[in-house]
């Protein structure tokens, strides 16, 4: 057995929510991106997220996917939990952060340009988790968590 | 690209959020296993769970898994909504349930031994999310959703 596991032995990663205006403010504003996934043959909703490089930390990894996919640079990441993505299979684990005070950053046009990028109110977004219209589990579990126990509503 | 990710087409899953109690009352119990994984390398809380079988309905696969890891058999199945585990990588998703009406089947006895049942309220289960302590994605994920669609609070 141990082979088999050894064969999905992951570097882990990091995943953020990034608020475009005060958490603890009345339905504050997120981003979201959209973009194709050939597994699931559709395009999904979810948070900025990728695997770590060698060595990196996962904040800082958290910061880089942040500004690849939306060309947003944060002022402050703050981790909120970490969660196993599929632990009967994989040790692979994504790091979840918020980002706040974001800036459009110099290299802003470097942003992944099969990424949509979209903002909404959390309010909206939470929404889209109860319809069933954000299906990928990191993304709808960061936004269900930030709302249960970080924003205002 | 196709290759890699036909190695990595799966056949779904069930899981299933366990109520002992009215979901609408207040506070409702519901129950968690723990369970030893070894690609994590410790015991993670987790909600009842399983790949289905071939030809096997989603809703008959929660209602298996419920049995094999509880021992209880559900009045009523209800369910909630579909995630993606890893869209990135894999095409697997998780049906999500929610079981209500339960009773300790007559085979009770057949429930995995390996596997310890705890009952809880889901106050407590959402701390342990908020505090990092229910790590599995889809079993904080799908606690948040009935506490936050479903469930009285």
């Amino acid at each position: 057995m141990r082979s088999v596991f050894a064969t999905f032995r992951r570097p882990g990663a990091s995943a953020v929510v990034p608020f475009l205006s005060d958490p603890a403010g009345d339905d504050p504003q997120v981003l979201l991106i959209r973009q194709y996934r050939y597994a699931a043959e559709r395009y999904l909703y979810e948070v900025p997220a990728g695997r770590l490089d060698p060595g990196e930390a996962p904040d800082a990894c958290a910061r880089r996917e942040l500004r690849e996919e939306t060309g947003c640079e944060a002022e402050r990441v703050e981790q909120l939990f970490t969660m196993y993505t599929t632990p009967g299979f994989t040790d692979e684990r994504i790091h979840v952060f918020m980002a706040v005070g974001l800036t459009r950053g110099e290299n802003a046009r470097e942003a992944d340009e099969f990424i949509e990028v979209e903002t909404m109110p959390l309010s909206r977004a939470l929404s889209l988790v109860e319809r069933g219209e954000i299906q990928d589990a990191k993304t709808a579990l960061s936004l269900m968590y930030v709302a249960g126990f970080r924003a205002g509503r």
